[in-house]
């Protein structure tokens, strides 16, 4: 059973998932995809190497856990978090746990496994992004979970184990601390200005335009001012939405135009780089529409993280995000 | 001139420096170390390609900036941050930034291209943390700074750009949010206590065992309770000591055999990986005793930080810590 263990002095959590490896030669690094003999559990025709599927867009005469499919959700067959069972902390002095219990996804995004993001046509991107909605939906529905993140980890330098197009969910029975400063930060700002900080910031980079890297109707796309890494972009909802889930298919069409702009600007402009892609929801935990401003944040894996990152929390970024809009609008 | 800016939501600080990038295809993630021609600055003979050095351990008969030496202090040739200059705030509406003042210093371990640090003897090691207290002494009595890290990227994949055996030194003229949220911790386990979080923890690893990696006489090795990576290791002085650069030469010496026979370890145990080491001494700021308790992180980079990890600040480790310690002891 994995396990979540708490830092005792600053309070971030882990999750210690011994699941996921097994013996002393699994902890040395792969240098490449784990692809055997060109064998992968994505692929049209393969869907019994996954677990049943929890959900799949398919044509009406294909059968569950068969061909015939343009996204497959699935639960991750080496699950950080298990879905069943109850949540149990337990203290022991300085040391807090929690049992391992959560949900774990994989949305595959495509049967074709060469396809990438930037070649989906918008339709598909839309149904990729309504299938992100139904999960949240029905996992809000799970009192045990608090929280919900979707991300995307594209490339093997990116942290994707398997080439073939896919995203991930993996929910929590606990709002993590960074998301908490997050919140804290919104309730902050807003007690102060009587206004979502997310907001003002849009309206100012709409204003400023220096670093804004592309506009759809409802969306807007930035070079973030205090950008951690080389050409971070965030995708923020130009008009104030806590929730993801909480949207008109208008705006998810909408989304799936701009993100697809913005990723092909990123593959264009900088050689086609592994990325990760982060979608932070507002969490189960907070129901003001003001606490949160929905968003996502993509960020290509062109630098590393070294000892002083780690150490001090604070990143070097050699690329100002004025150059960055600049460079990624010009794409 | 190089930039803090704070993030306007969370807090936290980034470097804006664009000195350490000129042009576009510098973007472009590079593939392997930077030695052009087989050239490397750090090596004996070479000494004219690093700025004029700051310090250097060498023979009464050689000369500075000339070859001789055995371990050499020099400002880092592409600084994150300046030395000159006065700090000055800026605020502009939501967004608030800092001219880059700071130090950037870089300690050149060994004449030789080829010495690993697990090679050296112990009393070249001792030399090394000696000149580590000896800069951090110095800057110390620098007004502009908070804050002093010290570094180590050993390895491409952790983020070294020169393959000859360094450390690194950065100076701040902030204390980062990290850190702030490290001495709150032992601010608020203080107070609830009356004492330290880390010498109840050492107390309390000492007596289980299970994750205790290696002992020496004053310092102790641990794979911590909540280890955000794999086999990530800990080094603490068992007695409280709040400053690493306020210790007798006995502690120093005695760091330098267990400091080497914990990389040890970790090279026989993990197939010699790529690893950041970090010192976290007190900040400047922070004068009582009690405020904070010296230690050493290694992270040994054989797991990959993705999209979830970015996303949620919490770490999935496949690898439970009292396993990596037992492996680690074993080796």
């Amino acid at each position: 059973m994995p396990e979540f263990r708490k830092d005792p002095i600053v309070g971030h959590w882990v999750i210690i998932s011994k699941e996921r490896s097994q013996r002393g030669s699994d902890w040395i690094i792969k240098p490449h995809y784990e692809k055997i003999n060109g064998f992968c559990p994505f692929c049209e025709g393969n869907e019994d190497k996954t677990p049943p599927e929890i959900y799949a867009l398919r044509s009406n005469d294909s059968k569950k856990d068969g061909p015939g499919w343009k996204i497959r959700i699935v639960p991750n067959k080496y699950p950080a978090l298990l879905h069943t069972g109850k949540v149990s902390p337990e203290h022991n002095g300085i040391f807090h746990k929690l049992n391992g219990i959560g949900a774990h996804e994989v949305f595959v995004e495509t049967p074709d496994h060469a396809a990438k993001f930037t070649d989906f046509p918008p339709r598909h991107i839309f149904d990729i992004l309504k299938a992100f909605q139904y999960r949240i939906l029905h996992l809000k529905q799970d009192r045990r979970l608090k929280y919900v993140i979707i991300f995307k980890n594209e490339g093997f330098a990116a942290g994707a184990s398997l080439e073939h197009s896919h995203s991930q969910l993996i929910g929590t029975p606990i709002v993590p601390k960074a998301i908490k400063e997050k919140l804290e930060g919104f309730r902050k700002y807003f007690s102060r200005h009587k206004t979502c900080v997310f907001c003002d910031l849009i309206k100012r980079e709409r204003l400023e335009k220096t670093r804004v890297v592309f506009e759809s109707k409802h969306f807007t796309a930035l070079a973030p001012f205090a950008s951690r890494f080389p050409f971070e972009s965030w995708i923020l909802p130009i008009n104030h939405i806590a929730n993801y889930e909480n949207m008109e298919d208008d705006y998810y069409f909408d989304l799936a135009i701009n993100l697809k702009d913005v990723l092909k600007k990123i593959k264009m402009g900088l050689n086609d780089p592994a990325y990760n892609l982060i979608l932070h929801s507002c969490p189960f935990t907070h129901s003001k529409n003001i606490d949160f401003h929905w968003h996502i944040e993509i960020i290509p894996k062109i630098s590393s993280t070294a000892g002083f990152e780690w150490g001090s929390g604070i990143h070097i970024n050699p690329v100002p995000p004025e150059a960055a809009a600049e460079w990624l609008r010009e794409n």
